[in-house]
């Protein structure tokens, strides 16, 4: 079913017959989609589960059904550009998605398939990975705001990352830069199922972070989730907050291997985790200021996500229209 | 003295009567200059001992008495722009150096004082960081000449490196950019004089790899240096491999990390460590492949600089010609 959004407070709307922009975000739970205006804002959406355990196909059959019910919008029409934001790796050059959450795709050819859709017909499809497009996100209109180096982290059941350099989201050729989550900072660490070892994900995703506390004889009340384990560390609970000190400390390694490797001013933090921010970010401070030390690395700044769940498909669209010329579909 | 340089064969030389570069480059142990072609061919150089212990200004008459030889050349005055290459760290965005190897100089304002010298009138003068240098050198006239992304380092006494991203070096709001030496690899590793922990130029200098095989029990026939650990690892000295296969291991966790968190294609080492290259690269590679695992960054390659002792030299006079208009000097 498609629904209206309720009022969006970063972006006026548009005035009526104004140029929209549409997105898909690609991930390994549900496909989201929206129509937005031509300031990211959110003004219609779709969605369907993705289909656990799915084929090919069937993964596919969810995303053409999330857009024909947006393509169904009477505003369809003024739709100038499709970004599509992708669970990664992605290969942005070929149009190729092979995300490590949905078995389904590898190396499925999303941005041909898409194309090839009457609803995208006339549309340039443009496709990101989903962290490079919550980064868009947050630098276009959330916690990185007018920054011209900054790194962007989803902290959830994974680790995902982008980078803005230079006043501009850095892609990589393949569109995989940012992959924060599978750089190494514990040399000789436990395997990790990508195949490197003592990876920042491991170390520091909500999943570690929970699991870690069982293993270690946390015994939470209700659901053993990631909210029972911040809550638990709020009261004092050492287990807990051990936890979140050992996710902090691998966090800030990574963090400040960012900004000693390429220089940034703010490091962004979203997810589902950094919505323990209050539990989280002291120790991760704490931890930043030993690793992060050298003069122009030691400045680094901490925020939480100004955008949630929205982020991925305001930052599709940003990015798709953004490759488009200035004006060309008005 | 200003000696006149062998013939180079990476560049011709160019028509009597065209533009010139000039660069100096600034070490803890020398300070060198050199006039250099439009094409980055070294024609004559000058070099100071750096003063050990020396204030400020012994330091500073060092570099005023290279750039006066070179200044006596009937050639100084095609010379169009001035480069500066610096040991970091380095403020180019306020022209002040700190190079931890020169305590003599903290925050010591060179392009200022540069700028003062009869001989720099009327010349643009231009700071980068040593290893943004060597970056810029191999990038336009060695080992990773037309890469789109690489790393390019300097594996000596420390570990120093800088970025090519988009076919341009990365210099970073400070031009500190590419610290590659100074990231975290082993989270609860020894404390790094630096004031971090477990960071790369710890394990992988030359300084760490001679110390830590005599730590072990190594026992060279003459010098304790790296010349003879190499030599010592070729004839199968299992204490000075396994020094190699350490270095190799956190050397290989960096280039990781890199290639993972802003694609690269290849990184280009030079420096005393990579002269031993037939000892290192093998174990090197080996651990590359079980860190750099993810598709987009397993391919990056391993190659050895192309440029040795005159890479800064090169880079920095490249670096500032490249920031003048172009043929504005000619």
């Amino acid at each position: 079913m498609v629904t209206s959004a309720p009022e969006a407070s970063h972006a006026s709307r548009p005035p009526a017959g104004g140029r929209l922009l549409a997105a898909v975000d690609i991930g390994g739970t549900k496909i989201a989609g929206a129509v937005l205006d031509a300031g990211g804002t959110v003004l219609h959406r779709a969605q369907r589960p993705t289909p656990p355990g799915g084929g090919p196909e069937d993964v596919f059959t969810a995303v053409r059904e999330v857009l024909e019910q947006l393509a169904a919008l009477p505003q369809w029409g003024r739709v100038s550009s499709l970004g599509i934001a992708s669970a990664g790796p992605v290969d942005i050059a070929r149009g190729l998605v092979s995300p490590v959450n949905i078995p389904g795709w590898r190396g499925f050819p999303l941005v041909d398939r898409v194309r090839e859709l009457p609803q995208a017909a006339g549309l340039p499809v443009v496709l990101c990975g989903d962290a490079v497009a919550m980064t868009a996100a947050e630098h276009r209109l959330g916690a990185a705001r007018g920054c011209r180096d900054a790194l962007c982290m989803v902290v959830s059941t994974g680790v995902g990352a982008g980078l803005v350099m230079d006043g501009a989201v850095r892609n990589g050729p393949t569109g995989n830069a940012g992959h924060l989550g599978h750089i190494t900072v514990d040399l000789l660490g436990d395997p990790c199922p990508c195949g490197a070892r003592g990876c920042v994900e491991q170390l520091a995703s909500g999943t570690s972070l929970t699991r870690r506390a069982l293993q270690n004889g946390w015994r939470p009340a209700g659901e053993p989730d990631g909210a029972a384990l911040a809550a638990d560390a709020r009261a004092g609970d050492a287990i807990a907050l051990a936890s979140f000190d050992t996710s902090a400390r691998a966090l800030a390694a990574a963090v400040a291997a960012v900004a000693t490797l390429v220089e940034i001013e703010v490091a962004v933090i979203g997810g589902g985790v950094a919505e323990a921010h209050d539990v989280l970010f002291p120790p991760l401070r704490r931890h930043l200021a030993s690793y992060a030390v050298l003069p122009f690395a030691a400045g680094v700044r901490i925020e939480v996500a100004a955008l949630r769940a929205d982020a991925g498909l305001i930052g599709a669209a940003l990015i798709a229209s953004d490759l488009q010329p200035a004006g060309a579909a008005c």
